[in-house]
């Protein structure tokens, strides 16, 4: 055994060891993923409950001939490892650093690369068919976790496979929780099947036990010709009844901690030709006491002392989630009408206040983004005002619940979208870039993006008057408010100064760099000035309109794709007028993993290159 | 008993009907299906099967008070005549006329509007909720097929529903088909169901037999604690244990036309106070022996004659449908890595030659969009050409797996979104008039629209060579195609003609209308040019660039709605420069029912008027 796990080359020499080698590795990789995590942040609990299992399956199977699908894929630190990227873990989740999820640019083991929830199973059938049909032999895996199965789209992917009978081994990796801990019928399925220890061991005796109970055979027959077949059925399969009923074989429920146990299933699993389910049961955080103990803090968490488990960096202080869970905490207590649904974010949004103080008045419906808001939208058909609280790469879910059932109802639903534009760490299948362009295609929306805590506040009491669908979209992270201050917000678009050759519209939170890229142009003598966007959609030009000299040059700044999005929504309408329009937002493509000072540096959308460009604009054209 | 149904006053009428009075107005309420579908066409088939089922509903429950929420929405024709809009059918489907849906704005008694499958649960679990938090007391019912259960979101209501234990009843309409046959493991378990007649009553013994048979109960002990509970438990709950599981009560299967059961089992799911299911079996085209014979055809139907079932008017001809059916055939028997995905529209989007020929590359995955592209990003992953035939309006429940999966790993799947634009009778819920704006905002994708049948051949060509997604959009209806013309495509916009003054940029079937204008507006001396617009994104302004001398004026006209669409994304690339643009489009608002021509001619888009708007313009300009 090497101490350095950096020194391994890995997966071949894993299929070198032995189980009892396995298990010191174990060891050694969870030293490692704290030791790395604690410095650089990332997904820890996750990764600590699949190192037996990561471990098993890459002995058992050969990647990448053989396919693992991770789910969602924040579980595929340990996989990483094993297939030879230890030694970047210093770089991960940085600019130009590993990935923390599956990326097949990384690796030719990441096989799909995933982000979002409840994907994996439909992938895995995917590549599946692709091998039957190309008559090849390799197995194909998804691993996915039971907060994934919340989703329906996990379950229109298993009903699939079972109808189809390729065969696809699906991992379910059950460790009772997805983000915060898991609601819903098939959480107490799993539940069930949970404390059911010993079962396979049962089965087996049940069915020998069976043949020496000739009454159970002889005694029950008028008008109930199925009852031993029932009977047989419901003992051999019960466990797993439910995926046994969608077509899957069902194994388990399998303690995701014994690599013997691991081995020998997936061993039996690997010998049949049919879709096969294996409950693994794993424990969050497993292996290190302060993850265990609080494993919804150590879910994604940022840089931390390994021995006390102590956050580093100070919180941010107000946030905008923090912020909207007081504001709508505080208007729930004078409305009674108010409630708030959320989709397996209810810390991270900021409610879990509100959870706690009104628990008949919060939902929480699991990784459901679609029932989310058609939900809401029965709830609003009930007489409710509900607040839906989605991240804005999730929502994205909703596009057709959010247009068919809210918007086309008409229904006072107000969406409070957090995690809109860019999001840092997480990379491309979490920046929240996309809200602006795809809510302002849909007909009675309003779209409202607030440039700090006190336009959030006097836009939620704005959303509550309006009797209408209202998205709100604010970004991740540090807000600025003043609660001496009482905000006021009563629609449309705001005039903040007045200059000469240059107008800067800038969005939401970008407000602080229209106001710096003001302040830079008028200090180099070209006169700018600054409107504040607070309404995307309906789009509100007054400010352009009212003005008796108009600009050169409209600025248009925004966190947000520039395809569709707001400047090109703006510009549209000033085709023909001789005002131009320079665009300032993410480029139409997919922006990866940084912090927000390094992707807008690298993006151009800083005051100072914001300032520069423009300048570089004016000369051209003088 | 009236002789005439519409002379009733319902529901008031019903109330104080017998059985046997029931089982008579079924005959009159089929007769009148047939008689008014057959002339103004609809959905007779799902009508004419829950004929009992809406009587027994409307029966036993106080509508409004009670609420009634109709899963898609297409089978509430019954239900409409049950609540006073009998006299309403001969304008069924036609402009300002019934909705073929559930309409809020055309009766109290339409509790929630739908259109897209799979979302009753979700809202009963909404008015559910709402109506616990009011403490209100009154019935929430959904009324699913079994079609929509395959749809991932219906589970994720049953699962939130179950978690609840709210008071909802979902009628589980199963009648063995979606629109085409049911695929997938859950319809499977259904079928299942179906054959265990007598069920109920077989439960019931057994649980007394059960007693009877020391045996079960003293033989097994040792380290099987569970076992007794699990016999009992499969017993009496096996019929539904997959609906159990989920934590509703399960009811069924019960004769979906005989009245006096379906009052006896609602009967008894009114007395309990949590979740039920009641499965109930119905016959598609029940009572009418053509739609019997082939539901099918009777699905979704035009005006036909009543006796023979003969369709009145001839079809189309060659359709966007039938030549892209016809196109991806020959194709795939040139290259066998060609596949074809669906999503319960085999015959519809004119693959039913290439799945009798091709059954092994053939997949109908159930109503399950997000499955459906998520499972073709995995078959590209694995070597194969996956073509994904979609409508525009359901293809919106994709949109973040057509980002995430497709288009982040920009992967080869074609879309062939049938139904883009316009789709006439069906209204507000299945008009496709935001998938260019919707698509456009994801990066990758190429987004398409090919002008009649020879482009849609050209495109496809095209699309399989560019090795990454494209997007190809047509219409609903006839396609113009000369098999002896050989077109080819390669990319971008086409210059078609050149004028003065006005610049008109038709996009995909809208180039007909453009050609026409160009006509009106030069007979008129007005010079215009014309350019045919078959990419959206890229979107391709060579055209533009190109001339030496610029219009006055650019004319946009597109079947899609203005926000977000193309001429938005035109518009925005002009601002600054004199040329200004005209858009004709959908309006930024829901578009009710209707044909093309009488649409078109209310919102300003037939030739014509588009031409006479570019007059008025250019008269006020001078």
């Amino acid at each position: 055994m090497k101490s350095d796990i950096t020194q391994y080359n890995f997966p071949e020499d894993l299929k070198k060891m032995s189980v009892a080698e396995m298990e010191i590795l174990s060891y050694s990789i969870r030293d490692f993923l704290i030791e790395k995590v604690s410095a650089t942040g990332g997904h820890l609990a996750s990764n600590l409950g699949v190192v037996e299992l990561t471990l098993a399956l890459h002995k058992m199977f050969d990647s990448p001939k053989d396919k693992i699908i991770w789910d969602v894929g924040h579980q595929a630190y340990v996989h990483k490892i094993l297939t030879g990227r230890a030694g970047e873990f210093d770089t991960l989740r940085q600019l130009d650093g590993l990935s923390g999820f599956p990326k097949a640019k990384e690796s030719k083991h990441d096989i799909y690369d995933t982000g979002h929830s409840s994907v994996s199973v439909s992938a895995a059938a995917g590549l599946a068919a692709a091998r039957d049909l190309n008559n090849e032999k390799y197995e194909v895996i998804a691993v996915i976790g039971d907060g994934s199965l919340t989703g329906g789209m996990a379950y229109e992917g298993l009903n699939n496979i079972g109808d189809s009978k390729s065969k696809v081994i699906v991992i379910l990796n059950d460790n009772g929780m997805s983000i915060s801990p898991n609601t819903g019928g098939i959480s107490k399925h799993l539940g069930n099947l949970r404390t059911s220890k010993g079962y396979l061991g049962a089965k087996k005796f049940v069915k020998n036990r069976l043949r020496t109970i000739p009454s159970i055979g002889k005694s029950l027959v008028n008008g109930l010709a199925d009852f031993k077949n029932d009977i047989k059925y419901s003992i051999m399969d019960h466990g797993g009844v439910l995926f046994e009923e969608l077509g899957f074989t069902y194994f388990g429920p399998v303690d995701g901690h014994n690599i013997s146990d691991l081995l020998n299933v997936l061993s039996h699993a690997k010998s049949l030709d049919e879709p096969v389910l294996i409950h693994v049961i794993t424990k969050k955080g497993k292996g290190y006491r302060n993850a265990e103990s609080n494993p919804g803090k150590f879910h994604g968490i940022g840089p931390f002392d390994p021995t006390t488990g102590t956050l580093l960096q100070k919180k941010d202080g107000e946030t905008f989630s923090s912020l909207f869970g007081r504001f709508i905490t505080e208007k729930a207590e004078k409305d009674e009408k108010i409630v708030a649904i959320t989709a397996a974010m209810c810390e991270a949004t900021g409610l879990d206040k509100f959870s706690n103080k009104f628990p008949k008045r919060f939902f929480d419906v699991g990784i459901a983004e679609e029932h989310a808001v058609s939900f809401a939208a029965g709830l609003a058909k009930g007489g409710m005002k509900p607040v839906v609280c989605i991240y804005s790469s999730f929502l994205q879910r909703s596009y057709d619940q959010i247009m068919q059932d809210v918007c086309m109802q008409n229904l006072p639903v107000i969406f409070a979208i957090d995690r809109a534009g860019c999001v840092g760490a997480d990379g491309e299948t979490h920046h929240g870039m996309f809200d602006l362009s795809y809510l302002s295609t849909i007909p009675n929306m309003t779209v409202l993006a607030p440039k700090d805590g006190n336009e959030l506040k006097a836009m939620l009491d704005f959303a509550f008057e309006l009797n209408g669908p209202v998205a709100i979209r604010y970004p991740r992270g540090k807000a600025n408010y003043d609660k001496e201050i009482m905000s006021t917000y009563s629609g449309g678009n705001i005039r903040v100064s007045q200059g000469e050759r240059i107008d800067i519209w800038a969005c939401g939170k970008m407000y602080d760099c229209g106001l710096k890229v003001c302040q830079i142009l008028n200090s180099k003598g070209i006169s700018a000035g600054l409107v504040e966007v607070a309404s995307v959609k309906p789009l509100d030009l007054e400010p352009f309109y009212q003005l008796s000299h108009k600009p050169e040059t409209i600025v248009t700044i925004e966190d947000n794709s520039l395809a569709g999005g707001f400047g090109t929504k703006l510009s549209s309408q000033l085709a023909g007028t001789a005002t131009e329009v320079l665009k300032f937002g993410w480029p139409d493509e997919f922006v990866p993993q940084g912090t927000f000072e390094q992707l807008t540096d690298r993006f151009g959308l800083t005051p100072e290159k914001i300032a520069e460009r423009i300048c570089e604009h004016i000369e051209r054209k003088a």
